[in-house]
């Protein structure tokens, strides 16, 4: 019975493939983009996805600290607490000079990690230290080569995308001043990403950032909530807040760039969603994949 | 020659029917609806359209400052703004109790009036004292049979839907208990109206309130700017800020409502727009109609 036997080594394989993707789903994200103040204390729920991607108690973790003004203070921080986990290694790249990046001795640290975590501070701080360096470089190759998954919180959030926003406010109409933008270091580039995101009120502010980068995804990071890609390009939310992506891949209009800069932005036709944990997005196909409500 | 004599008389039919149009556009607007905090002082572009849509030098306004806890202030501050346009009559509506929209001199004034102005404050307030009374019965009508015209600003903006935001916070996720939801007056029942929209960080706040109510359009109106709606189910945007419409027409999912009041809401595929002054919606076809960057 040739047939059968085709028809189960098929479902076998297939058995085994859907074992893999949700395997990988549930237990290894290349990529995690927090929107800052994640929990530290209790279930640790996005940091502990983060350790397991990296490899559980096999992991080998490189904290990036660059982007605060504190780097010792938030590194021990984190170091505490994957050292706490369980992690094999943990090793705090403190770097603190653009120069340093040439330095093979981070280069020697890299070649280890399993997992690199970016934490928060100031995004032009580490866009200014490690943009176009041998350290983004080697990450992006590890990356692209599952050899490390990445995650970053807050700035470390920010600088994932090509285009990033710098800074900017709120409590205004949409307009072009409301926003800083400059460039990101690129790993995810397709996304424009902004974290602490109803916790600060940035609607608006993403809005005019879209305005300004219309080819580009915006993706609005609530605090303790992150996207954890698959390496698909899909993602899922974890945490306990909202995910806000503003789509204008139908925008049928802007009046982008206008000549006063604080004149009033107008954007028609967006597609935009409020994901909650379990939900999936496909950022490729930039459609909403399955829920769990 | 009948047949061009045809097209001359549909040409001129059409190109009436555009003059028509455009000055209805321009000069006369049913409802208005102002996001609060409308120029007071300057050009006064929104409470001078309403003041030509009430019949310019003819007018008759009747000002309801019932929202407020000041009404004497209130009421005196729009007399002086309607009186010195060069209004005709201008009257104050004073109502304070709900037993007084019984009385028949209400009815005599408002009988009078080619146009009602309802002020800020509270919209609760306007509820309470208002909501289906003879005095909005009587406003209804005559708003239908196009013998007064109606706005409304702040609080007075809130209660124009069927469905209304009585109150709210912002800086949180979007969630059930971050809206407070009551009925409005009704006079635009499909839309679901905030104000201050931009200025007050809302996003949050109008996205909790359109879970709750899929059925309706979100309209968040900033300061200073308004919906001038048509009479024919468009509006078009006056002042200097923005309009987001927030439109759940095609809305695949939401998790509302959630066991836990403050868990966080998803939405799936809604549709928004960023309008700006000069843009034109169609609320009934849903579409932006048209643009002027």
């Amino acid at each position: 019975m040739p047939l059968i036997n085709v028809r189960d080594s098929s479902m076998l394989e297939m058995k085994s493939r859907l074992a893999q993707k949700s395997m990988a789903i549930s237990t290894r994200y290349p990529v995690m983009i927090i929107g800052g103040a994640e929990d530290k204390t209790n279930g640790c729920e996005i940091l502990r996805a983060f350790f397991e991607s990296a490899g559980g108690s096999s992991a080998n973790i490189g904290i990036i600290p660059s982007a605060s003004r504190e780097p010792t203070i938030v590194g021990d921080r984190y170091y505490q607490i994957f050292t706490g986990m369980g992690a094999a290694q943990v090793q705090i790249l403190d770097i603190r000079f653009r120069t340093e990046c040439e330095e093979p001795r981070w280069q020697d640290v890299l070649k280890g990690c399993t997992g690199v975590f970016i934490t928060g501070g100031d995004q032009l701080r580490l866009r200014d230290l490690l943009c176009d360096t041998p350290i983004v470089d080697s990450i992006k190759t590890r990356l692209q080569s599952s050899e490390l998954v990445i995650a970053g919180t807050s700035a470390g959030a920010a600088i994932m995308g090509e285009d990033m926003i710098a800074g900017g406010s709120s409590g205004e109409s949409p307009n072009q001043a409301l926003v800083d933008l400059t460039n990101g270091l690129g790993f995810v580039p397709e996304l424009l990403v902004d974290q602490h995101f109803h916790n600060r009120n940035r609607m608006a502010r993403l809005l005019s950032a879209i305005a300004a980068h219309p080819n580009r995804l915006g993706v609005g990071i609530d605090e303790d909530t992150c996207i954890a890609l698959g390496g698909d390009g899909t993602f899922q939310v974890l945490g306990k807040g909202t995910i806000t992506i503003v789509d204008p891949g139908s925008l049928t209009h802007t009046n982008h760039p206008v000549t006063g800069e604080d004149s009033p932005l107008s954007l028609h036709n967006l597609r935009v969603h409020v994901l909650k944990k379990g939900d999936c997005y496909d950022y490729k196909k930039r459609a909403v994949l399955q829920y769990h409500s």
